[in-house]
């Protein structure tokens, strides 16, 4: 398969158009079937694959930055009869376990980044289903703040996984049906059972939509409560969007450069690591200053920049298990940038940046490699770029400086960031999750805020997790990175799974740690997958075999 | 491998010997290297199996219903240099995949139940660490309220399971160390990899014991730490204990009759029912009469046989996917036997049943066979038993009665042992959780305490999934039957075990969601259990080959 790319924009779409009606987009599912990641399949009845989804993940991207006059996303269909059919099912048939995973994973994010906007930017989704909406298409659709469900006597939501595919409906659906909609258990049981759906008055009376309406009415109706919604948000009227413009990636051999990330794979060690570089300017002179410098503003170049880094590791690099994170530039710099997102945090811009900061810091969260951050003299793990310490596995410290270093000594700063702009999925923030044995110590840390934390304090102060002399630090590194990857992948990627998760747990992080696990396992069973399982003889007529065992 | 047996009792134990000592239990494990379950393997240095773990489960619950005295159970081992080893490594390479799941829930159950004594009995556990305390056996000694650890120089607590074998410490090890302990997540992460192990100070500063004790004052600390834990204890000091007599059981080919469940396995169809009679007997006419029932009472009988049948059919009958659930008696006998254990809550023993029915009725919640629940006439569906009918994935209910049969009509009966006697793992009670979505729905269940629901209402008030009238039923109840054991059984497990657990999330449901799924993933894998897997190679002096690719 070719390599994966995240980049896309509308007039490169698909699958996906937008269609603009004041401070409502229509958002319309219309897929080219011939124009999946792969020629092996053909995207039928607006089944979706890994293309259909970095496109709507744009897309939702896009809406929050290029159009803050948007206070209403409708999702419709652009087919007859047909909503979504849902994840391609020749694809999964054909697609590697390591595929499979990584698809739901993204698919996962997508749909959260749909209810980041409703929860966080008041661009509130609305689904209007019209036709069929099977499987991970009611998934798609429980993603949206609100359904609406036509009345035609035809037009079904439907999680028919179970019963004709022996997967589940891994994107969040049964989480969505139990948790987000509280969907009584035996009838989600029941509805995960009926594979023409659920329709009319029972969808409404299992709270599996929120509205049906006649056909007749259907049009306006959903008119009228976009209109109702949009009423309700606090989005500017009169704002301009910023542009996000296409990244400047070089990719060359091992190395993958942007202005502000570098990746340089080590592929014999399976390692890779990201730099990142702190702001080269100061901050803006003035909000309307920041506004202007649109997507080469620090902040939010930083973000697009380091997500694509990491969502092309994923996907394009299986065989890098590890990631170490660096940092260059300067502290001051970063908390300065942190200072100037928390004095606007009422504009529309800064907020669209912090929320999109957490995003880009919770991918890293449920990426399946190791990561470990080493703080060393040059490096600025400061305020925002602080975080990638705390998301780290581990993070590593040189105590001072280096013989004939003469830059300062390393050090970490924590700033404003730190203590509540970027909450981890389970709701918390990196530090409180970290310190949840030892709450005092979030406290402790909040009082060092702009003070320049070197090795031993840091230490002290429980922000890494060793730190070592110069003249220990090259063989420390070494020892434990070649540890490191000499573990199994597997058992790294169930460990840190569940390590990185401490205390509560929240509708985002079931979908993460519980459903993908569960769905994980079914992916390898071979009553899915297996050449008599129920993924490879979907279609063929044949009724698949299975081990009737259960576990 | 022969039928798996889980009666026993401390004159049969081959693992574990009890010493007692005022209101101290000393819990010794002292593993017989040839007493595990199979000839394929020697339980060398503690290490073991689940023969060692259902000897620990019943001297579990021995100590809490024969030993009201006992205030501290201190676990010890019965070894030199060696407190446990964890579960035994050739067993889990041997054993198949359903054998290994099963094996760690039942081991977490068994911790559970360990954590169950010390919240709910006051009957407190401390795990007295000498020696190596690894993998599972570290696991055990975090399921006590409070850990000891002789500091040596040599003793020392290790999770070594990523590092050695490529699978998680899964019997809740993880989840403890982050969600019980609150280990820093870094420090968890380095912990998991140092195979030696943690020992002296460093493991309390990283809050993995709570204390360490020189050798030379380790006897008298650990009795003065039970001595002081015992005295906070409520149990009471006179108290006699009920002996827990064997269980009645008779198995005739296809039918296990006890004197209250019965057992009917129907093979070609992959399906069991179990019956559970109601009370025979009116309630005693005192306290004392009840402690005089002993094990014959009914509430703590019933809980006996329905946890030994339920066992049986997860370790014994892999292949019976389907549980259909019944009852037969008397409602009110029923709502009268728990009306008598909400009077006479503050009895130790009544304590002791209450909580026992809360645990029986857990491990129908993670058993990973689907239940449905069948209420015709002749049904006692009420109180403790109606919890059996929110317990299951699905329940039917036939309305009214049935052409030539004069019993009453079927009927449910509430009883405020559903309201608050058996929360489930995630905290709530069963109807709470059903009831996520609409919380006034249990209020109006809660006011129609004792009355006699029939169809129409039940499924009015949500109580249960379907009522058919009676020229329905049979077709209805063989339709879905069939349809249910078409599906493949593994998507079964993953979807039971989402949509069984809607709403908050505890250490508890953290163990079996998303610890034990990823584990159940892991134990999939080539890389723990493909022939070059570690598993597989372990102590063989060949690394084991690990496909690098991280999923």
């Amino acid at each position: 398969m070719p390599a994966v790319d995240f980049n896309t924009e509308p007039s490169r779409y698909k699958h996906w158009r937008i269609e603009f009606d004041g401070d409502v987009a229509n958002l319309v599912m219309d897929v080219d079937p011939a124009g999946g990641l792969s020629a092996d399949y053909e995207l039928k009845l607006n089944s979706y694959d890994l293309a259909v989804d970095i496109e709507l993940a744009d897309a939702v991207q896009r809406l929050r930055f290029e159009h803050p006059e948007v206070r209403v996303v409708v999702i419709k269909s652009g087919k007859d009869n047909v909503f979504c059919a849902g994840a391609n099912i020749r694809m999964l048939g054909k697609a590697t376990h390591g595929h499979k995973v990584n698809f739901c994973k993204f698919t996962n994010e997508t749909r959260l980044a749909i209810e980041d906007a409703c929860e966080n930017s008041k661009q509130s989704y609305l689904a209007a289903v019209t036709g069929a909406c099977a499987g991970g298409g009611y998934e798609l659709a429980l993603a949206a703040d609100h359904i609406m469900l036509v009345d035609d006597r035809r037009s079904a939501v439907s999680l028919p996984e179970t019963a004709l595919l022996a997967v589940l409906p891994g994107t969040g659906g049964l989480t969505r049906v139990t948790d987000k909609r509280k969907v009584r258990r035996d009838l989600a049981d029941v509805f995960c059972s009926v594979e023409e759906g659920v329709r009319g008055k029972k969808a409404v009376d299992w709270r599996l939509v929120d509205e049906t309406v006649a056909k007749s009415r259907w049009d306006e109706a959903v008119k009228a409560r976009a209109a109702e919604i949009a009423a309700r948000s606090d989005r500017p009227k009169d704002a301009k969007g910023v542009k996000l413009t296409p990244l400047a990636r070089n990719i060359s051999g091992d190395l993958i450069s942007y202005p502000h990330v570098k990746v340089e794979i080590e592929r014999a060690r399976g390692l890779a690591t990201i730099s990142v570089r702190g702001p080269a300017a100061a901050v803006p002179a003035s909000i309307a200053a920041a506004h202007q410098l649109g997507d080469q503003f620090w902040p939010l170049a930083v973000a697009r920049e380091l997500e694509n880094a990491v969502l092309h590791l994923r996907f394009n690099e299986p065989k890098i298990g590890l990631i170490v994170l660096r940092t260059e530039g300067e502290a001051k710099a970063v908390l300065d940038h942190d200072a100037f997102l928390a004095k606007h945090q009422n504009d529309w811009l800064m907020r669209e940046i912090r929320h999109y900061l957490k995003r880009v810091l919770k991918r890293i969260d449920v990426t399946a490699k190791s990561f470990v951050a080493l703080v060393e003299p040059g490096t600025c793990f400061a305020g925002t770029l602080a975080e990638l310490l705390f998301a780290a596995d581990r993070a590593l410290m040189l105590i001072g400086q280096r013989d004939g270093d003469n830059r300062p000594p390393a050090a970490i700063m924590l700033g404003e960031a730190n203590f509540g702009f970027y909450p981890m999925g389970n709701g918390l923030t990196r530090l409180a999750t970290r310190f949840l044995g030892e709450p005092a110590s979030v406290a402790r840390a909040q009082k060092k805020i702009d003070a320049s934390l070197e090795g031993k304090e840091a230490i002290e102060l429980g922000l890494v997790t060793f730190a070592y002399e110069a003249f220990d630090w090259a063989d420390a590194v070494r020892i434990m990175l070649e540890e490191r990857i000499s573990y199994s992948p597997d058992a790294l990627t169930g460990m840190e799974a569940n390590l990185r998760f401490a205390g509560p747990e929240t509708m985002e992080t079931k979908i993460f740690g519980r459903l993908t696990a569960w769905q994980n396992w079914i992916f390898q069973r071979p009553n899915s997958v297996g050449e008599e399982g129920a993924l490879k003889r979907y279609g063929s007529g044949i009724q698949p075999n299975f081990d009737r065992e259960r576990i």
